[in-house]
């Protein structure tokens, strides 16, 4: 099989990193998005929404979303388990990744695509939008700093994708323009522990 | 456990859809959205985000978000399978979940939050915004289209949690304002085939 990297953008980052915490291995194709080279003819006969990540498998079987992904892997390996064991657990990682993704990692990224000059290229902006989201994102903050105040990670005692998810949102705040508030300490300390996994890197 | 359920809102319906298709009941409480119910007190102390539905389980124990509800039964009553058996169905589940939700779904509760005049009591509303997603709602009817051109379900061979995601959302149309086209077949006749499974009426 094959992976087609898509260097920092969020999702591409997301799998690596979930690889990285598996120990799993993948031949993998850098696409370069700044040459938008995901938008070319080749890349596009792949995936026709024109984004990265995309895994190939041998027999040419696409699988596009970094969470599918990151699914797939799962399922044929699946411990450390990152999606959860017990029915309980496997529902919050569910429930974080998700409150991670519409509260959190949505409102920086319209934040990003809507405001910043250089997404102008890529994105019809309506600033109005983009404006509306820096409230929301601070929000979602809000709702992980609370989550975080009385369990080690967002789905509970275990780390899980929903961290990675949230973690790679916390470094997409800069080029948002955004920052953790400083009152914010329990997602400040949870982001510190994070950084420190060998994945972080990945 | 009890479910608090939200009547007509979209992410209620895909949950008693779901139940039906397991044949699982629920205890089940209303919550009256029309009237605001959901961000009463007493609501917001189950659920601090205001959204429905919610699961309660005996101890007390809070699930929100409709997918990860989903998942939770999922693990506990495997048979059938509505996120998929082999790693490869699990991973097309989870991609067509997620571009249901992210390229059909949101783009529709974009427009329907933004544009009707029923929700400006509910949502600073950006025109602007509304309007640039109706051609996105368009553009994802014409990738599921495609995608129910060679395959009976949008995960493949077997209907799943997609499946009613993106039923729920051809509901939804309607209110948004915005209609399957005719000349989109492959999404009309497997609208119907859904429509016509009892738990459509969930």
């Amino acid at each position: 099989m094959k992976l087609y990297d898509g260097g920092k953008v969020p999702n591409a980052r997301r799998v690596r990193m979930y690889l990285a915490e598996k120990g799993i291995t993948v031949d993998t194709v850098p696409v370069d998005v700044g040459a938008k080279e995901h938008l070319s003819q080749a890349f596009l006969k792949k995936n026709p929404a024109g984004r990265v990540p995309v895994l190939e498998l041998d027999d040419g079987t696409i699988i596009t979303e970094s969470v599918a992904i990151c699914r797939y892997f799962e399922a044929l390996h699946p411990t450390p388990a990152l999606f959860g064991t017990t029915p309980l657990e496997q529902a919050m990682v569910v429930m974080w990744l998700r409150k991670a993704e519409f509260e959190f990692y949505l409102p920086v990224a319209y934040a990003f695509r809507h405001l910043h000059p250089a997404m102008a290229d890529f994105e019809e902006q309506v600033s109005e939008w983009g404006e509306a989201n820096r409230p929301r994102a601070l929000a979602g903050m809000a709702t992980l700093n609370a989550r975080l105040s009385h369990v080690p990670y967002l789905a509970g005692d275990h780390f899980s994708i929903a961290d990675i998810i949230a973690f790679i949102t916390v470094d997409f705040l800069k080029p948002a323009k955004l920052a953790v508030p400083d009152a914010m300490t329990y997602l400040k300390d949870w982001y510190a522990r994070v950084a420190a996994r060998p994945s972080a890197g990945a």
